[in-house]
């Protein structure tokens, strides 16, 4: 049934071109012959009604900005069976026939949840660190990546000592995809990932290989979910080999927020209007996102699942080009 | 027949990304056991015998710099017989037996020329347009996407006067892609492309239909092929209706310029790779680039064609979203 | 007598870190016991009773966003006696008894004559352009020099062709102080100023001089009041020596806006403060600036002067330093 | 007696805008007629006399890129008496008769002892923690504030959730400069720096009191010798109330890097400019850098001094704009 009325939320962390899905739901629905409210704060705000008018005026430059005009919180109560009906009591005290869930893996779970349960739900695939299944990449991950590299594109500017090895954290939770692509794109000389074993030996090895062919500083990207942190790296390679200064950054929520990139605001733009062109044709279920270059739909079943994109052959080519 | 020594060179219009590319050949290639040369200013150089031995130093701290380390030129005499005689003689002369040309159109056209005469020749999709016939997306769009956007999203801080209209003219040639997304990522209030027919009256019907719906200023993005000029036609708006205070920006080469972001990085090191592997495996005869998310192999004479990628859906789409 | 309850405006050209300064004087103004309204758009504004009510949380978040969040207008009508009587009737209705005029010299010109009738105004040097009397920089052009010379830097990139000139317009009405600096800090080659007369055959000869000297590609920064266009000059260059290719770049707002950089910040910051220290205490009747590197406060009639603070000195050195 | 033949070299660490004043003592030096030699990596080099002929194309392009193309290195060597004795030779050897040392306090002590023996020395007042006696700002400070603020923007962004408190700790040694001066300019709710005693439950206090004030999240600047690191300061808040979720950002040496911002290269122009004007005119034993906005001269002796430049009264003016 075609949706008259819908809702849109942002969940879970959040991600630069949320806000550009928020206003393509909010004007393609408003051209589609939809009234669209949005829900404050998440699942959370879904239980308390915080519900609020979104107009074409509401979302009148948002697009530039980072982070989302609806805010987020964590909203352990909707994991219950009585959170839930809280926010189907709510849904149907609004009349609403149609939901919007944008974010990751937790939100699209939470977006399941209530699509079992007959709302007619489509999510849009939007998390930094890149982890859903199905999806080629997602919303704010361009920006993230973008962030981390400039960031190191400076520590290169000031290598200009002998011997120094700076170790630079970047987000992903237990994925390794951002790390090995701001490795590559920032011409780190060794990648830590959570999805390659590598031991602190073998680490040293590959600083001392670097400083025998010529080069004067290293940098080192370590993903967060690969059993260091930036300090205990560091350290751990200054103890190994005196020789080396080596020297901690964590970007931490910085990677989340900034203007999103180009990337991020077209594929949040094209992603909110596939899910209002959807639930205006009656079509639910499912969370779009991009895959193959394409908007693509996989069901929320499959797409509320984490899944590393570390892909073994860019691994390789990472390491070759290191050299 | 394998490659065992190969030259490298970039011509035409330089792309943030060129260098990233450069730096895959030499790397991959000295992996795979090739010998890489550089060419110094394209293919004028190669007629010259302008070559330079690429090892890994050689290529150390370009990845983050735009233009192109090579250089380009213009080579009108390589459109001759008795050019590209030249220059076949210098790939014999220096026992090259392979070929990476990074460029658009133009230098695909003279990378097929080679090709023709036998020489293993391998394109790099690479221009700032991206009207290559094939690909989704050439090396150095996004860089270019991203600095026109910024710019425009600092004209929108200064618009807190009423009335006030900004033309910003973007790169692209003939094609309005550039435009269009950049329009799009920018929520300009008026996109003005080559591909798309608009009389000065429906531009101005356009402003003031979005001044009566409450917006104070306005962003027109113009593709350079459009038929206008940024002051042609901010001097037109103005003398349509006086009530309009209009102003031109013209970013020009700036455009091409800045560090490459990391998707032209990515996109750069990926392609640079596929020609050495491809030469390597005595593959050749095509150019490669990206299409539908993946590393794409489209033949020189199919892709040395120029195509306009305006999507008319997501031209339609930039209406509503302008609303 | 000590003011309590003031009216903050900005008027003329916005400049990045007028916010800042219109937050300052809320916050410190009501640490200090006072009241603050905002006018909306300038001495139009004041005309038209556009008051509103300015609290801590009104001002939160506007530090870091270029613009100005009361908006500007071009008020022809607040030059007549009828309209300035018309803002002192406002003023009047109001109960305001000191006025914060944030602003470049049209601006503090409209201050002065509310101050000739009594009204304590102190206003605050603020003009991207540089031109007011008795201060060494104003708010905003820090924040145009960086913006200006960011998009230079791109074109460095781009500039790995043999013989390409970029010309580059900069603001700055009648002044070349923006330019002189751009030029500086960009490493031009030439500079094209209001204040230094200089002939085409000069700039072509300097171009040639820097080519024999074995520059490959050319930047002349070009002053808006300097008698050329971006594009008159590029053309001209191109028609009196062929082998240049000539390239216009025009930033025209885009050098308004941005978010403001830290000095913009802090003196925006320093010079609100300033404002609502002198009101509370009593004192009215002049601009505070920055001068000799401290907040100094110049007498309204002087500071409403446009004045060039292009230094010949500093032009030597510009000519030294691009050989 | 004026210098003929000079060498520079740079010191410590790095700061954006070294390269500024090595390519005007070049350039300058040069249009004075001087020789001018470069010493690769600081003391350590002078020890071993690797000194580098610096003419007008060694330094071009440097002007916009961070660090320092001479490099710099620890010299512990150089602190003997042995050491300064072979650093003399080698001046001799070379028949230099001038130097310039661009660096920080260090730098200009090393710098100091040479002048004792008879060296003319003229220092550049360079150290982004801006921790020198005698000079308002020095190079690299503008840049390095403009990173760490940039950082904290992107922070903003992203806290869209409730009680949010993010940690960024900050560079700047013993000095809490840097970190004041973020502070104000990124609008923070807490700052906490060496000189300004706090406690965690002041800490906590302000949080709150900002909260209560309808704050929804918090940006905390730590200041690195404040006695905290950003992990122990963030866990510190979140033990003491659980109701704040808290999060560390590290910059590290991410701040000393990236193109240097105007206000830097301006300023390290002119100094580098005004060491050769000195030597040329028989000038030394001193430092040079800017004092109430203008290039002042510091006696070695007082300039080699580390000094707080934190004023009380722009702290308590911080504290009232948290409000």
């Amino acid at each position: 049934m075609a949706a008259r009325r819908i809702a849109v939320l942002t969940s879970g962390g959040d991600a630069p071109g949320m806000n550009a899905a928020i206003r393509a739901v909010v004007r393609k629905g408003r051209d589609l012959g939809l009234e669209v409210l949005g829900v404050r704060y998440g699942f959370q705000g879904l239980m308390d009604g915080a519900f609020v008018t979104l107009d074409s005026r509401a979302v009148s430059g948002i697009l530039r900005h980072g982070g989302t005009m609806l805010g987020t919180a964590r909203a352990p109560a909707f994991k219950t069976a009585a959170g839930q009906r809280q926010a189907l009591e709510q849904l149907a005290a609004h009349r609403i026939d149609g939901l919007v869930v944008i974010g990751g893996d937790g939100s699209q779970t939470g977006a399941l949840a209530l699509s079992r349960q007959g709302v007619p739900v489509v999510g849009v695939a939007s998390t930094i660190d890149n982890d859903l299944a199905g999806f080629d990449i997602t919303i704010g991950v361009d920006t993230a990546l973008n962030t981390a590299v400039e960031a190191i594109d400076r520590l290169r500017d000031t290598a200009t000592s002998h011997h120094r090895a700076f170790v630079v954290e970047v987000m992903g939770r237990g994925s390794g995809y951002l790390a090995l692509a701001v490795g590559v794109a920032a011409g780190a000389e060794v990648v830590v990932l959570p999805e390659v074993p590598i031991t602190l030996e073998e680490i040293v090895a590959a600083l001392r290989a670097a400083y025998i062919q010529g080069k004067a500083h290293f940098i080192l990207v370590l993903a967060e979910g690969a059993g260091w942190t930036a300090y205990t790296l560091s350290d751990a390679i200054q103890a190994a080999d005196p020789g080396f200064e080596s020297r901690p950054t964590v970007l931490g929520h910085v990677q989340r927020g900034g203007p999103p990139t180009v990337f991020d605001r077209l594929l949040g733009t094209r992603l909110g209007a596939a899910t209002v062109e959807a639930l205006a044709a009656g079509e639910a279920g499912f969370v779009v996102g991009l895959a193959r270059g394409r908007v693509t739909r996989v069901p929320l079943a499959e797409a509320c699942v984490r899944t590393s994109k570390v892909d073994p052959a860019f691994y390789e080519l990472a390491l070759v080009l290191a050299r």
